[in-house]
């Protein structure tokens, strides 16, 4: 793939994205932003991929928006690539464009942050599904220190993830916390030495992949995170009720039981690509998607 | 009562439900699924049921969905008695009926969980109040792992129960694990050797029975459940408003205040089944109960 | 201030709200509601106010409602000054205004809750950003007990706090429980030796004060609180969007970045009272404030 600040490689059903600008820091920037969008629609097109796994190359995960620009780098940002995409007339965030991309994501994302996750480095984690960190790593949500807000949507995702107080915590203060803090407020599920932590997250993407349906999984993805935007369990009810009408009857859930019953490893014949059930739930539309 | 696939009985002013097929593991029909209905509506009209304990006989909790009838399980599932009830054309999933019906309960639940809760069998508990566990117990959302998907709408309660980070990974490896584990991510509250299980619930069961008007229980369960539906606070601030304008001036409050002021235990004189007061919230409606 | 039940002062930028009737416990009354509001309303409208603690004098933080009028005590507890403000032909909760307003405020708050925060000391403490406590405090949502129910729009924030199990256990039970089992549960963020709590409480909100944006910081708290509320994160991404569009060309912006560059702290030259932008989100409307 003709990436620049992104590298995109698919080994053993695992698709690993990097943030590659390591002499920067792998600060973002609108090229690493378009470059991420198109790594996740490769991603979700391609049946062998079962899991992604994003990190950083050399020392840092990513130390936030590029502010090369000085002073207007926040005013230029959403100059770039995108501009033609407006929300209510207003050029839409740019971290917000990734991370509501991989809230979409068909596949399982997990990051596995191995050093600084500041501003966008780390909100831009926050719609993946799981954190693994190193415990060398350092976060920091420090836009109110730069004059600015937390973005990418992590108004909705932030307090979900480590409760309100938490993120409050975080985001009005605007402090560089580190891994230890991040585990007990469990903004990270686990933390590993540096060199155990893609080992572990390559380990957790294989565990999804050896066991489980691709078409499940990509389901359970859509109906744990718009379960997390529904309205009432009346509104799930009705969600998987249809599913299991549709996955029930599949030739995923016979080969997931027969192969239960005889005591062997599963074979799913179903492709993501091909066949999603028209009942897998949705997010709400992304109305702002050109 | 003439329940076949579960015991159903009351003591001390606690209903006791115990699934009961332990030649099965407990494996879930749709017989049990009719009983268990049935066992939640007798708990809500009994006034002498003040909160209900959930159990399992022999070693198992649920193992879930009985696949005795091989890879055409979920095919079948919803061929049972409840047919006529359909969400948008699809029968209702199984699972949700008992999972909303739980979480429709006027009367405290607790799980008491005591071996294995795999499948239907864990998702049927998390509408209940309070999860206590033995320490010898396994806990599974293998559902990727058969080709379909968690349901019993647990797109809404799980990632509000344990996190949408621990969701997602339970969901998307369809892992069996231990009770630590559930511990850790406070899917349980707390852990017991296996011979103190049932006495850690019934005392818990206890000090609600033992200290509290019934009323303001069913009332309180209400109020936190919708209040986590509710769109906002201002929301839940108009029902909580007409709830204290009713209740602030029953005889349970009267009795309440005064005996705490004359330093005695309270006897409490209202009933649920004739005094709950209009203004207790509801859930949204459930359009699908016939 | 000619303030009666409670005291306010500012030092240091933080302003602290004091609830002062200790030979009561600072129980709650009409008054000290009244008395809270403008509190907030003052610290909101002064430039000089970055953030606010809140505290008990003496021994207790608030023992709850005043019960000094016996059994009627909440049959008459919304027939003061704030009569004529109904919620669908109810009185408002009493404490529900004082929470709501709170929920608004522009200032991020801490509560240092120095002794027992039982009943309504405990739930108006619930809107707080922050809760830190002395490790002799205690706790209980003991409305059950008294006949009545969790108040406050409880039923909104406690379970997105502590989580639906943790709320149902205590709210059913009314339980008064100690300062480790709200730290256990995260009610609480940290706890401390009685006479250490005030210092950290200052120690926070000076981190906050000394290292951020003030119009960064209100904007923060409203994006926070209101995500939490926001259907979906397309909801959050489009308020961001716009709110980074106007903060992003802002003079603190453009001081956030080139003092960073510069390695120097910063100095932020807009305020709240007068600068905060259109797109700060609001909280649904609040329809009962006169």
């Amino acid at each position: 793939m003709a990436f620049s600040e992104i590298e995109y490689a698919v080994t053993d059903r695992i698709a690993t994205v990097t943030l590659k600008r390591p002499d920067r820091l792998n600060a973002f920037t609108l090229t690493m932003r378009a470059e991420l969008i198109e790594a996740f629609d490769l991603a979700d097109a391609d049946d062998d991929v079962r899991a992604v796994v994003v990190t950083g190359a050399g020392r840092a995960f990513c130390a936030g928006a590029d502010l090369g620009g000085g002073g207007g780098t926040f005013t230029r940002r959403d100059r770039g690539d995108h501009q033609e995409e407006l929300v209510d007339g207003y050029p839409r965030d740019g971290g917000g464009t990734v991370a509501l991309r991989i809230a979409q994501s068909l596949k399982p994302v997990i990051g596995a942050i191995n050093g600084a996750a500041v501003g966008v480095g780390v909100t831009m984690t926050l719609p993946m599904d799981v954190r693994l960190a190193a415990d060398t790593a350092k976060f920091g949500f420090v836009f109110a220190r730069r004059g600015i807000v937390p973005e990418a949507a992590s108004g909705w995702f932030l307090p979900r993830i480590v409760g309100i107080a938490q993120a409050m915590e975080w985001a009005a203060t605007g402090r560089v916390f580190p891994a230890s803090e991040a585990l007990e407020a469990r903004l990270v599920s686990r933390l590993y030495p540096a060199d155990e932590l893609l080992p572990a997250a390559y380990a957790l993407a294989r565990e999804i992949a050896g066991n489980t349906s691709a078409v499940s999984v990509a389901a359970v993805r859509r109906l744990m995170w718009s379960g997390l935007s529904a309205s009432s369990p009346w509104e799930a009810h009705a969600a998987d009720s249809r599913l299991m009408a549709e996955l029930g009857s599949s030739a995923d859930a016979v080969e997931g039981v027969t192969s239960f019953l005889e005591k062997r490893p599963a074979e799913f014949p179903m492709k993501v690509s091909q066949d999603l059930p028209d009942g897998v739930p949705s997010w709400p539309d992304d109305p702002y998607r050109v």
